[in-house]
């Protein structure tokens, strides 16, 4: 029986000695490659965290103290300590637990977690909840360094600095964030790394005057800060109002412990700067941690991918470094996600045209447009759900100007085991309502080279082509010439389709063929400007509408045909829309999602005989 | 003839000499008092800034060079110098000349400005095509401390620092946003402007060593980094990669001068801080700069405002003190807008429940959700364009859990002289796609009071409430008892409105009863969930259904009906959507703005007429 079976809660924990730690910690290791060999996830952040996740949890009772994480891919250690070592049986899954913090199921997640930055503005609303109501608990956030750097963790660190609240923002440090880190924000955390003597000072001058003479020590206080301002270096937290405690070791278990209890004494602000290793303790992720920040299944021995299929990232990046070669304006932008994206190949092809602005969509979108204002044509390449961040800048920063500024919007639709904060639900409906904003949506590689050929070569104005993840369907044609057009003749019934669903309305054609229901299959290119007349006349025709989408509802596709069709006073006598609905779709792999939602062939066929039949779709 | 006179261009500032200069200060600031008292606008910001702009415009050239203004309310001096001067007798007309930069007003406006925290970010973007592309010119952005504060500014800043760009960036620190400043950034740049002696000492250094004896600067310059870092204080614009030059009089034109001259020189990301006094030389503004940061007409002689009717914004804050009264859980949340959204009696009332976050949308809204996860009921108090900052943190960081919050969106719809970037024309596309969030759009003062009070008290998840800015219109009742009912009946027509458009289509149906068209109204108190039905059975009646709504087209309410009504059967064989279009709206009294878009009592009454001829949108 190993150690970790004997953990059963967190404080289980607060019996072991040193030499069980160091054997947890191992054990942890090994189940946590073991297991994400298996069912894919992110492993070199987690591997990197288990000591300081041990630390917390012998400090802090997670089941009434509030925890907040920030993007949360590194709550892996703190699921196992926290009852759900069963969890991982099927993690990641649908119906299995989620790789990321999520109250619904313990306790012990304070919050959710997926995109970064948050965890500041959360945890000092809890704390000042906590305040308000009178209530008794301790308050602390887990933030990574890559994550310091995005806008929102800034605007929570400068507020809660000056707040006063109790407070312990705990910063994991690795130098990474996916990528290795960059920007200026980087760069600070780099010399204070190598910057012990501040912590040195303070430690000592606590350890010989705030146990023994307090007064002196109140004393001193100020003529201590006197000095500190003067002689030695401030950093960016002390300035905005932080007890600034490290660097530190991030794998000494007991060192941790002993800061944070520190921290959690001072009834104020404190920010605890743990220095950690991302893939710690198992050599392929030392070696190449962003290899192994998200991961598929994999060998655990040689730590080498079990399968590598071409993606829709892929093919973006060859085809944009190809256009980048035929024209000098274009440049590649990316907010952290150089691999991710697929711009790595574009990265070393034209290094003075790649900007990696670290966690900043916001900045990278209306630095775009600063770009474009100048005669560059800017591509940010960036997921779905993390462009939300940069809603206003869309508008504010590119469309009021109409720039000519292009988004490669990656992981649009669903994407799969990340869970309910990293599908990409929402861009139909955002992207859509920016003004003039062409939006394509490419159905297979060779239609996302041929749309972003337009949208960099061609078009005016901004333009976002968004691709599903992963790779093709069955449909690898290229029927982008037209914005909208009939694909599939047919007479009984129009399914309008685009995206990954093009190639699941095609299959559900051929069922419903063979059931004798003849499918007419309009697909869309181009979401915006919409081309309606396509539908209109193939509605004209059938009499009946189904649009299959993988986003939310509102804002989406489908209700923008129906008021379209209706404007023209040509409205279907039968219509249904078959979408996520709200857009919360939690975990799963991305076909059985496609199931359980009804937008595999399966369900688009169902969707059409019950339209047909004159079921109320609610 | 004065010497404002003399100026018809930037350069005709560079003969200029001490004394005339000042004269010209003192008549520029006779000229704004006299053109913003008649015009309102803003003035306190700009009267601060008179001596910068002249010393930007004496070192830059701003039809070749790039200035870009952060916010942009502040660039009234700019306008005055680049030719606009006779545009201030149309200042923020429709038709007329906008309050803040348009590039496709005049060349020497580079970039649009309206929203905070960017200019960083679009100077950079500006710096890096520049550079990319081999051009030539300077790029400089001027930032106030408040905007500072915004997380994109930081981002900005990061980036920039690390990028090693020829960049200036101008900060224009007034230790005030609109409100005084708040925060750990604005107790920061307190303590940077008590501390003189390093811009001293680096002044010092510099002007012995560098023009003199090059080598041996260059020599010592390292030597000097290492003494700095360890008995300097360094401030984060040195940690991020700035040379920082500062903080100085920003009234001393001949200073700021010299400062952006050598900035300029240094072909690297230089910061330059500059103290400026909002209100400088005009006695009412300086004694109370909050209160003329935007203004309508007022007296000059007095600075008291020429009418002061009450407003949504002030029932909004005084419904709110007093639902605080009677639950101890609801707390206030403002990002720099305290006395603009109505909170300031809130504030006095209950300073503890009081949350200024300074310019932070996103923070304000993720801090939201940690107070609302753990028992308070938050109320984020917000402008509608503002709000857009935060459109992810409303769906992950509020939706994604369901929690309680309330936010109050303050000048939704058309909001006026403001134009193109303060427009609330986007809230109900991106609020109706959050996951069920309840939106409620009050079309009186009874009715925003009833709406508060079930959002606050009753409602669960997250709620909205978006009213107008200014006063009511003629329609005065409360009828939010129903989320969606008929207002007036009649058979020829169906219009549904909902907001402001209220009144104007009671109107309209006024109107159009004397040329014999009976119109039935349909009232959505609540857009989201929308109960379609009585629009349904409205519509199966008089079988034309207008739409009139002062937001975008796309994902509007026009949009959503058709949708609702197409997948029911049941959609009308005649419709027509009036509203604004792409969203883009440039300034204008919103009266003539209504009256421009056809969203007036005549215009609505013109669109009915026309869906009853037949005659197509398009």
């Amino acid at each position: 029986m190993g150690c970790l079976d004997k953990i059963q809660s967190p404080s289980d924990l607060r019996g072991l000695d040193e030499a069980e730690l160091s054997e947890l910690c191992a054990e942890i290791r090994r189940f946590l490659v073991d297991s994400v060999s298996r069912s894919g996830g992110h492993l070199a952040s987690n591997l990197g965290a288990v000591e300081l996740t041990l630390a917390i949890h012998r400090v802090y009772d997670t089941a009434r103290d509030r925890l907040v994480f920030d993007v949360g891919h590194q709550c892996y250690t703190h699921k196992l300590l926290t009852g759900r070592r069963e969890g991982f049986e099927h993690f990641r899954e649908y119906g299995g637990m989620s790789g990321f913090p999520k109250p619904s199921e313990s306790a012990h997640d304070a919050f959710v977690a997926g995109h970064a930055s948050n965890s500041v503005s959360v945890a000092l609303g809890m704390a000042r909840a906590r305040t308000a109501l009178g209530a008794d608990y301790d308050v602390a956030a887990v933030i990574g360094d890559g994550a310091l750097g995005g806008g929102l963790a800034f605007e929570g660190l400068s507020d809660a600095g000056h707040s006063g609240e109790p407070l312990v923002i705990i910063l994991n440090d690795n130098g990474m964030s996916i990528n290795r880190n960059v920007g200026g924000t980087a760069d600070m955390l780099d010399r204070m790394r190598t910057r012990p003597e501040y912590i040195n000072f303070k430690r000592w001058y606590r350890s010989v005057f705030a146990p023994h003479v307090p007064g002196l020590y109140r004393f001193t206080h100020q003529a201590k800060r006197w000095i500190k301002e003067r002689v030695i270096p401030e950093n960016v937290f002390d300035d905005l109002g932080f007890e600034y405690i490290g660097p530190m070791d991030g794998h000494d278990i007991h060192k941790i412990e002993t800061a944070l209890r520190w921290a959690r004494e001072q009834k104020k602000p404190c920010l605890v700067h743990v220095v950690t290793r991302k893939g710690h303790g198992y050599a392929p992720a030392e070696q190449r941690p962003e290899s192994f920040h998200g991961v598929g299944p994999f060998d655990p021995r040689t730590g080498e991918p079990l399968n590598a299929e071409e993606d829709y990232s892929a093919v973006f990046g060859r085809e944009l470094t190809k256009l980048a070669a035929e024209d000098g304006r274009v440049a590649a932008i990316t907010a952290a996600m150089s691999e991710g994206t697929g711009l790595d190949g574009f990265r070393q092809a034209f290094p003075k045209r790649f900007f990696d602005v670290g966690i900043a969509e916001g900045h990278a979108c209306a630095m775009a447009g600063g770009m474009a204002a100048q005669g560059m044509i800017p591509v940010f390449a960036v997921y779905s759900t993390f462009l939300q961040r940069a809603y206003d800048m869309l508008i504010h920063d590119v469309a009021l100007m109409h720039l000519h500024t292009v988004f490669a919007v990656d992981r649009a639709g669903i994407v799969g085991k990340d869970g309910q904060t990293h599908q990409g639900a929402f861009d139909v409906a955002y992207l859509t309502s920016v003004p003039h904003m062409t939006v394509y949506a490419p159905a297979s590689f060779a239609e996302l080279a041929s749309m972003l050929r337009r949208a960099v070569l061609e078009d005016e104005g901004p333009v976002a082509v968004r691709y599903p993840r992963g790779g093709e369907g069955d449909y690898a044609a290229d029927h982008s010439a037209a914005p909208c057009a009939v694909l599939r003749e047919g007479s009984d019934v129009t399914v309008a389709a685009y995206g990954a669903e093009t190639a699941c309305a095609l299959a559900a054609a051929e069922l419903l063929e063979k059931q004798g229901v003849s499918v007419e299959i309009v697909k869309i290119s181009r979401l915006a400007p919409l081309d309606i007349e396509p539908v209109a006349a193939s509605v004209k025709k059938t009499g009946a509408l189904v649009v299959p989408e993988d986003v939310c509802e509102a804002g989406g596709m489908g209700e923008q045909i129906l008021a379209g069709l209706a404007l023209k006073g040509a409205a279907p006598s039968k219509a249904r829309l078959v979408n996520l609905g709200d857009g919360i779709l939690p975990n799963g792999a991305p076909d059985e999602l496609r199931r359980v939602t009804g937008l595999d062939a399966e369900g688009i066929a169902r969707a059409v005989r019950e339209t047909l039949d004159g079921k109320d779709q609610t």
